[in-house]
């Protein structure tokens, strides 16, 4: 055991500064109410090794009802055996410990304490403090198996008949839980009497033999002893790799391992009959925090609690408010000077900070603090990120040979063209009027910059980008596999939820009326059928809203444009353009941050009815029907500010309101223990928003590239900055998650690889409906009488007699241009007037049809062909990867041969009885060295 | 043991039929040349339980170059001792086994015998007789690391000293491999002088402890002692599928568990440290013979061979005529009155036979003999025939709805009504005159019956039947492997294969001369390319030369038509379309016939040429090499013979020659023991051929469904034969495969989705551009002047002003039809004559060909959309056997679950020291019970 951290400087400092700020808090709070806690404080305020508020950190109750007073003296009296915070910063590994400064914090859960609700309303804070105080005063510590309490504070006794029944039923709950805990092995303590009143701490620690059995049910793979060289292809793509590492040096985060390694631990599944295959020398470190965290999480989860007829664990209880929360304990501060040295101290400053934006992120650290499924989230946001570079350069390059070749447009340069004067037809009833084609000039040559034969090439570009995305991820994340030791880990079935087991409990409870037996019951389809029903239409009905929205700006826009044009005020008519397109933005920016909310609400709602069974079958219901729903509405005004949407907005404010009370907020930091600060930290809530917000940003990027070029650029910028907002977020905002096991990213590949399978159609169909790609090139070969573009837009105007108007439809002002006009002119393909059938659809109108869906159809297919041969080209598994695992393979057949051996040798030495039989076991005592 | 089988009749007189047998044989063949034999065969006639020639069955010859006589009189005093087959009889499980009865045959390798090859060319019969009676006379029996031999029969060693370096170095390397498969445990016996002169035999026995030690390697899958309920869904579920079990009973084959199993052993990998989970109260049936021969096999592969520089075992030794063939044995024979109740015995009655045609084949016993991978194939061919019978359903109603509205078709009827008197323009130049529309009545009422639309809904019918067959052999594959304890099953990456051992070797040495250092080559894209290019240029050749044959053949039938045409003979001219077709489809057929086995060949020398590093990509890369050519080969004159195509009837042909030659054979192999009569048995060629062959059926099944609704007919009929046939094959006609476990039928399942996803494409095509569906909708609601389809004839067919024919191709015959032709009509969409582009595409012809293609995007994404939705509806794994894996987990955790609290039990009453530590291993002498 280490001495508290007596002759650290840097510690002392640091308790010093807690000191003072525990001290101005407070006062701040509660003026001179708590005489003896600022008394303490002063007292100790020079031998700076002694915590400032010992009594409130290490406080251990047993329970409210235990006699407090008796426990807290004793405690008292041996304050120098608790000083549990110097002990935990005097080994920066061990983190946060239980009161004797041995055991660490693996898990936290908390509950409501019964606390004078009704007094409180009434009386002022100074009530507040009282109780408190009180609670303070009966501080216990309470080890294992605690007995029923007998003696009561009485100021707590006098509230504790309010109790309803209800919260007696909780309590029940949670001392059977609890109870059932400490059977399998974990150790727990309590912890009542904190700073945040009327929430209750249970500390939950893993003692060795518990992680070691639960490791080999959970087939944890963990390094062994052997180590072995690790290979990376030939001598050559090894020398180029060290030298691309070596260009790169300054882009890598300065975490420990940063340089490829060139051995590895060869990993197997935990187990205690292979023992000697681990090197167990560190004990404490074997088990990293996070490993800690998930294995008491995965007891957690498994224990029941069968009094309270739920069959499954943590999940059901708190779902039912046994328990309010439950947490694992980040390593340290982040931040202050005297912060000592952990994981979550280096993320803060290696990853989550702007000022390294331009470094890779340390994958490999953010696993080890945060797990593999939130690894895996970062790393699949690095590649795309990455792979988003190549894509914004090709579109900026098509974006400037747009630019660079508008000048050289032979169909815009027509349309300037003065000599080109060509009447064109009103473009509404009545309010418009005649106008001359060359005002137009603006509008083609800007279109020509998105226009262009370059954007075929970048919209195939895109879709193999897409599918060349998808290969780089698979590859990646296998590598990833590797490193990690995720290789033949298979997903389990995860728990169920409460929800899903309330509704089999009312059903087996109905059945059991019909019929007496037992028969395991579960939810089927039938059960769900009505749920599922109303999810369809109200989906649909959704889906009509958004539409409906649609329509309802593009109706805006009409009406306002028309009432702008007949407008008396010159002002508004001249800038009709401008004010229309401005206020349809804001108004579908306001419609679509609202509608985001709601069908975010909705889509939860909806697969809460649906009951799923499990954590992951809500999770990707909830998904697919929020990607539904979200995506319906992100793209109803097409391109409209892709990138600037409602997400980011929302989480700069919350970054806004975090930094303005922040300062008062460390302050009072300062005086808490590692578990009641990350009471204080929003919970954590999944990734799903993260990684929608990303998808829908692919699906803009991918979708409309064909409209757009450049989508590809402001998607790179903003997810630069992405990295560091999400980064920020989980190191400081947020409660650790608990580390979960994950092989891929799950549901989001699928949607990945729809949303890139339908942009190869969209993109078909934008470049051959929406653009004049094909009319050109039709014109260019089959009615061009020269082979140039030349009298192109001649030929894509119809001719109109100004005499076929319907009555009512002139415009109001034929004069407009200066002179009467017979016939104008009209973008379409229509019969001549001197035809037959003037004004039906010409023959040129079917052939340029045909031939835009020819295109399509060849699109569609040759690029989906192309996708699927890269798909095929591209190995899922790096080869240099896949020759690893086969050697670990070998290697690990090797290293039990050689066991084999060795047990042979020792049962040849001993007897000569028939080998395995059971009584001539191999022995594993052997010390078999590698 | 058990004694000999002296009280089995039916062993008796199976033994009686096998004497009279042999003395048959040996008279045929040898006349009186072998008295001793004939002899011992008289002598013994009377004592029934003594085989006949057991000093040639139960021979087991050291080696050639032992001293033979000495110990084969040896042998011959002690022959109750060595009566082997009787041994194996008496036990029907046994199967084959060594020379003491005991120890069972588990695998064979064959290998040249050095024979006097020279002397037997020039001499008769009787000098093969002579070596085969002194190779007798030499009969030795060796155990186990035999030593060189010393004495030789004079007769053989004249013929030695011929042996040149290559054969001695073939020997050195048996030698050293078989002492390395002595060294790893493995018990062999050799066998040269047996009936088939110049091979031997060297029989392989693993030993128990052998067969544990790979088990735990391998990681097989066992079941342990404890067993739990299997429940099929819910209770009614339950009812229902034991309803269907019983109403269907005679459909299931007559095998030993042929109801649905209630109870189900938990399986765990094997291993020796939890051997007290399994049942081994068996020891000789733990382990059935397929596993112990996959024992060996990998054992084999494994085994090192390093003085002939080949680092890996079997495979290269195989390769460089080592060993000239490696197999398991089959577990008995299948006919003959006598025949012992066996596995084979059972798969031959019950499956291979032509008399079960309609019954479900018997897969658990399948696999249970022949491994996964083989099972695998029969359940997949199996689950494609059953889909094929509602395919064939529909295809059929639709045939008939095609044939019960011929009479109201209106364009039909048009066509036929002799009040529709139009001239129809000639078919050819010259030679053809013009001719009546309604000549071509009977065509266009044939045209309907597979051109209405029916054929639309059956080709979206088929392409959705496609994707729920493959759902169906997934959630089919997934019960397979839940049953057959693969879940979890990781197929590892084979051993190389010795052509790129060799080629390796090569670049080593190579290397080697440049640089001295050591360093592990491997074989890279750069050594390949010229193989890759070779490839692919001789692909894209030979895909040539298909069409080039399919032109050719397209180009026969117009010359040979015009020839006719114009010949002058009446019959032939009557008889034209017959002859032309008739002629052709010969040509076809004999030319893919020939094109198939050329193509084969070519896709094995190429992927030779590649050096593939395993057999799995050897056999990749060959399967898409052979597909590509065939496939091209097999649709290069579409429909044509699609189902009685070349294989088939080489499978009959073969059957045929099997058929004759076996009388003869049948009498010989009764003196054979198993691994001689395995011997003659063909070598099992892998499953390709069997699985190309459905692959090409299934394309043609799904590609031209719109043309022909009748295929899934006929593709049933031949599968249900099929089935058979390649049972019969497997059962009697190859030696028995190494088992080998596989999860699913790979890359055959890619193909599946390739060909399946191309259909629906193909068939948006046919439909809309090979049939009138689309012209005439077009009709229908764009033009018809009534809405109705009357007028539809005479609106698809063009004017033709006779005066317009191109000099030299106006018809010879002018005055054909009687009367002299103005102008005549073709179907054609263009412009009339009196237009300003007369025969220029018309606008109808545009709006039509828009239509059309209009019809194939939305038929391709509709399809496709409605195929995805299928397979996201449809779970891959079937809900009940999700349930069940997840059970077996919890049983499995459970299970261990006691068994740690047993142990900790013993533990807490021993000591009470530090739990965990080496010290203290968990004793599993414990007997825990469950």
């Amino acid at each position: 055991m280490e001495r508290p951290g007596e002759n650290d400087p840097m510690q002392t400092i640091n308790n010093h500064d807690k000191v003072s700020g525990t001290t101005f808090l407070v006062h701040d709070l509660s003026g001179s109410l708590l005489p003896e806690l600022e008394e303490q404080g002063t007292m100790r305020r020079n031998d700076y090794y002694i915590p400032v508020s010992c009594e409130e950190k290490a406080a251990d109750f047993g329970n409210t009802k235990d006699g407090g007073v008796s426990k807290y003296s004793k405690y008292d009296s041996i304050p120098l055996n608790s000083l549990k915070s110097d002990e935990a910063a005097s080994g920066p590994k061990q983190g946060p410990t239980f009161q004797d400064g041995q055991r660490r914090v693996d898990y936290v859960l908390t509950y409501h304490v019964q606390k004078p609700q009704s007094v409180r309303r009434k009386t002022s804070r100074f009530a507040d403090y009282r109780i408190l105080r009180s609670l303070r005063r009966s501080l216990s510590t309470m080890r294992s198996g605690g007995t029923p309490p007998s003696k009561e504070d009485p100021e707590i006794a006098a509230h504790k008949h309010r109790l309803d029944y209800h919260e007696d039923d909780k309590r029940f709950r949670q001392t059977e839980f609890e109870d059932n805990l400490r059977e399998v092995g974990l150790e727990l303590e309590k912890d009542e009497g904190n700073k945040i009143p009327g929430i209750g701490f249970l500390k939950i620690h893993a003692p060795w033999n518990v992680l070691c059995r639960e490791a080999e049910f959970m087939k944890l793979k963990m390094p062994t002893k052997k180590v072995y060289e690790v290979k990376q292809g030939s001598n050559v793509v090894e020398r180029i790799n060290l030298f691309i590492h070596k260009v790169t040096a300054p882009l890598h985060p300065k975490v420990e391992p940063n340089r490829p390694q060139n051995v590895k631990h060869l990993s197997h599944p935990f187990s205690r009959e292979k023992q000697h295959l681990f090197d167990l020398s560190d004990r404490a470190s074997f088990f990293d925090s996070k490993t800690r965290a998930s294995i008491v999480y995965e007891v957690l989860k498994r224990t029941r609690c069968t009094k309270a007829k739920y069959t499954m664990g943590i999940t059901s209880l708190l779902g039912n408010g046994v328990y309010t929360a439950a947490y694992p304990l980040h390593d340290g501060d982040v931040d202050g000077m005297g912060a000592e040295a952990n994981d979550r101290k280096i993320l803060y400053e290696e990853w989550a900070s702007y000022s390294v934006f331009y470094k890779y992120q340390p994958i490999g650290l953010i696993r080890k603090y945060f797990g593999e499924k939130i690894g895996l989230y970062f790393a699949w946001l690095g590649v795309y990120t990455q792979m988003l570079i190549p894509a914004a350069i090709v579109g900026v390059i098509v974006f400037l040979y747009g630019c660079a070749t508008v000048d050289n447009d032979i169909p815009s340069m027509e349309i300037c063209d003065p000599r080109n004067n060509i009447t064109m037809c009103p473009l509404c009833d009545r309010a418009c009027s005649y106008w001359k084609l060359k005002t137009a000039c603006g509008t083609a040559r800007a279109s020509h910059l998105f226009d262009n034969p370059a954007t075929v090439f970048f919209s195939i570009f895109m879709a193999l980008w897409a599918t060349m995305f998808m290969e780089h991820w698979k590859r990646r994340q296998m590598r990833l596999n590797y490193i990690w030791d995720l290789t033949g880990f298979e997903e389990e079935e995860d728990h169920h939820r409460a929800e899903y087991e309330i509704q089999v409990m009312q059903k087996t409870l109905k059945k059991q009326d019909m019929s007496p037996k037992d028969k395991k019951v579960k939810l089927t389809c039938t059960d769900r059928a009505p749920a599922y029903m109303m999810g369809l239409f109200i989906m649909l009905f959704m889906i009509g809203v958004t539409f409906a929205v649609v329509f309802g700006v593009i109706l805006y826009r009409i009406s306002i444009r028309a009432a702008l044009h007949m407008s008396s005020n010159p002002t508004a008519r001249s800038n009709i353009r401008a004010t229309v397109k401005g206020t349809a933005a804001v108004i579908n920016l306001v419609i679509i941050i609202i509608m985001d909310e709601v069908y975010g609400a909705v889509a939860r709602w909806l697969t809460l009815l649906e009951v799923p069974k499990t954590d992951k079958s809500f999770e990707e219901r909830l998904i697919i029907k929020t990607f539904v729903l979200k995506f319906a509405n992100a793209f109803s005004p097409i391109v409209y500010l892709a990138f600037f949407r409602g997400s980011k907005i929302k989480k700069l404010i919350r970054r806004r309101k975090s930094d303005m009370d922040s300062q008062q907020q460390e302050d009072y930091n300062m005086t808490l223990e590692r578990h009641e600060k990350d009471h204080f930290l929003g919970p954590f809530v999944g990734l799903s928003p993260e990684y929608m917000e990303m998808i829908i940003q692919f699906g803009m990027v991918t979708l409309f590239v064909a409209s757009f070029p450049l989508a590809p650029l402001f998607a790179l910028l903003n997810n630069i900055i992405e990295i560091r907002l999400d980064a920020k977020k989980f190191v400081t905002e947020v409660r650790r998650p608990i580390a979960a096991r994950a092989k891929d990213i799950g549901i989001w590949y699928n949607l990945l690889r729809g949303l890139s399978k339908v942009a190869v159609i969209v993109n078909a169909f934008v470049i051959s409906f929406t653009s004049d790609f094909i009319p050109r090139l039709v014109y260019q070969y089959m009615y061009s009488p020269d082979g140039s573009m030349h009298g192109f837009v001649n030929h894509t105007l119809s001719y109109f007699n100004v005499s076929d108007f319907q009555p009512g439809t002139a415009p109001v002002q034929p004069m407009h241009l200066g002179y009467e006009v017979q016939i104008c002119r009209y973008k379409d393909y229509r019969e001549t007037l001197w035809s037959n059938t003037p004004y039906d659809l010409s023959k040129e109108f079917w052939a340029i049809l045909a031939c835009r869906l020819a295109f399509v159809i060849v699109f569609q297919n040759v690029v989906m062909l192309m996708s699927d041969f890269v798909d095929w080209l591209i190995p899922d598994i790096p080869k240099d990867i896949s020759l690893q695992i086969h050697k670990e393979k070998i290697l690990m057949v090797e290293l039990f041969m050689k066991e084999e051996e060795g047990k042979k040798l020792l049962r040849d030495n001993h007897t000569n009885q028939s080998p395995f039989q059971p009584r001539s076991r191999p022995a594993s005592h052997t010390p078999s060295k590698f």
